[in-house]
């Protein structure tokens, strides 16, 4: 099991370092936030807000490096890595994949990266929101392309399977697409919600109800870490955008004209129905043997049809699709 | 305590004559169900499915009538309400109240009517989903205007009360504008995102996580019951819908231009902390003396600025304002 140093001790790099330390990965951390770093320490784990010694330590050690830190915050975290530790294992957390891949390719082009995304967070935020628990079921993309180096990329989905999650392989841009649908547009959504809420007044605050509580929950996250995720998947959030201004002008013009909302609210309905299904369903078993020509591709062809990878049997990644 | 006749018994009036059947109150039901009437009468509940006859015997006994009917079914129930008892005490807890009072006028013109609406629900439906619990701690309007009649507007508020809600006071115009806003919005934009999110395919509901299943849960509703309510709120609801229209437009332009989404999410997070505000903050009394000249304004005024109503002690409803 490869030693994991995590740079970024925030909601995210907090469950990590908690999360590996737990099924026994030798495991250190580095953050710039003196408060997490002391909490983290008083909790008992190998914690410095040096940044550079973690790093120096981690290429010394072979270890898996993940950068936990904001997206606002890669850039000045790759060139600590690019100085301290340029060859080393490298993997991400932030919620775009697309630009930190190509800031990664111009900062620390000697880096050996496989970027990664676990679809799990709260409202809350910094270590004291951290639990080791976080990642269990969730959905972790691990990025596949073509020129991705299998062995990187199995280290990384090893250490996903560790954390309790389940590895789903894809191109950055297909991830980048796909989070645009279902959590940054959710997240503009909430906030347009909650702003056209409170300006309903106390009154509206006093009869708010499920859909509306449920409706603007993650209108309550830090809006720095919101903006750092929807700005910075700019190109793949737009087209989505013009999809919602698209059928919201069009669920607009329906109830004007003929008074009508069923094709909106049908086509709702079924898309929850697909959410249902989706859970619910039984799954087939699949199998991608890691070795083969191919193993990019059948890596690739499994995370786009929503298929997960669970185990690993020696060279062969097993997992389900629906 | 009035006997209560409730007609309809889906969720909303199935959980509504438990509950009332809970507190002592002697009810009996109707519904046109024969699915949900032999349900209701094996649980031990006394419900037919001759609705004239249940609404003979309230006029009898000078019962509170419940209608529970979807929007839809009201105003054939209401000519069934004009044929057997003409003169009944009347409420209903649809969830437009402009429309349904113009009905009620034109149908049932002697009822002595006072609209009502819970702020409670659950994604289910139909009487396997009631539950006397439904309406603890819930918000409820019930209507005043210029010329209610406050000895039926004080027999709905103590049914209420009795129910486990807190009664809102307020004229029908602004129930409507403001569910337009916190109940009917979220209800399209969830249908919207669900839309969205399933057009992504399996890998968008294989990546899907809290923010697209908090955004779409109510897009699970039964999609009769969201038009019912939707399309009979027209009125309220379309400039809401201008509104939400102008603030996503207003959000794309940002991305597309400066790149910024700084002012969307700033406001999502002061409506989101706006809710918890007025949820957590301390209220202060307030009595309103149902004999006073002003009483009507000054319930109105009540459920105006965010307020509710608890009790009544005597002649005097007892409350709270944030």
């Amino acid at each position: 099991m490869r030693d994991v140093c995590v740079i970024g001790l925030g909601l995210i790099g907090g469950s990590l370092l908690r999360a590996a330390a737990a099924v026994g990965r030798t495991t250190w951390g580095a953050t710039t936030s003196e408060v997490d770093a002391d909490a983290a320490s008083r909790a008992g784990y190998d914690v410095t807000t040096d940044v550079g010694a973690a790093l120096r330590r981690a290429a010394e050690a072979e270890a898996l490096v993940v950068l936990a830190v904001p997206l606002t915050a890669t850039n000045e975290v790759l060139k600590q890595v690019a100085e301290h530790a340029p060859h080393c294992l490298l993997t991400d957390v932030t919620s775009v994949k697309g630009p930190v891949g190509a800031a990664v390719r111009r900062i620390v082009p000697w880096a050996r990266y496989v970027g990664g995304h676990p679809m799990a967070g709260t409202a809350e935020s910094g270590w004291t929101a951290s639990d080791a628990a976080l990642f269990g079921g969730a959905a972790w993309v691990v990025c596949v392309e073509e020129d991705t180096d299998l062995t990187v990329w199995t280290d990384v989905a090893h250490l996903v399977l560790d954390l309790g999650a389940h590895v789903v392989p894809l191109p950055a841009l297909s991830h980048d697409e796909t989070v645009a649908r279902i959590s940054h547009l959710p997240h503009l959504l909430a906030a347009v919600l909650a702003t056209i809420g409170a300006q309903g007044g106390p009154l509206a605050m006093t009869l708010a109800a499920g859909s509306y509580t449920d409706g603007t929950r993650v209108a309550g996250t830090n809006p720095e870490l919101v903006r750092a995720m929807t700005e910075g998947n700019r190109e793949a959030l737009l087209p989505i955008l013009d999809e919602a201004l698209g059928r919201l002008g069009a669920t607009r013009g329906s109830l004007a004209s003929t008074g009508g909302l069923a094709a909106t609210i049908n086509a709702g309905h079924a898309g929850a129905q697909a959410l249902a299904d989706n859970r619910d369903l039984p799954r087939s078993g699949v199998q991608v043997s890691l070795t083969a020509p191919d193993a990019r591709e059948g890596l690739i062809s499994l995370g786009e049809r929503g298929g997960r990878i669970t185990s690993f049997d020696g060279d062969t990644a097993v997992g389900e699709v629906n």
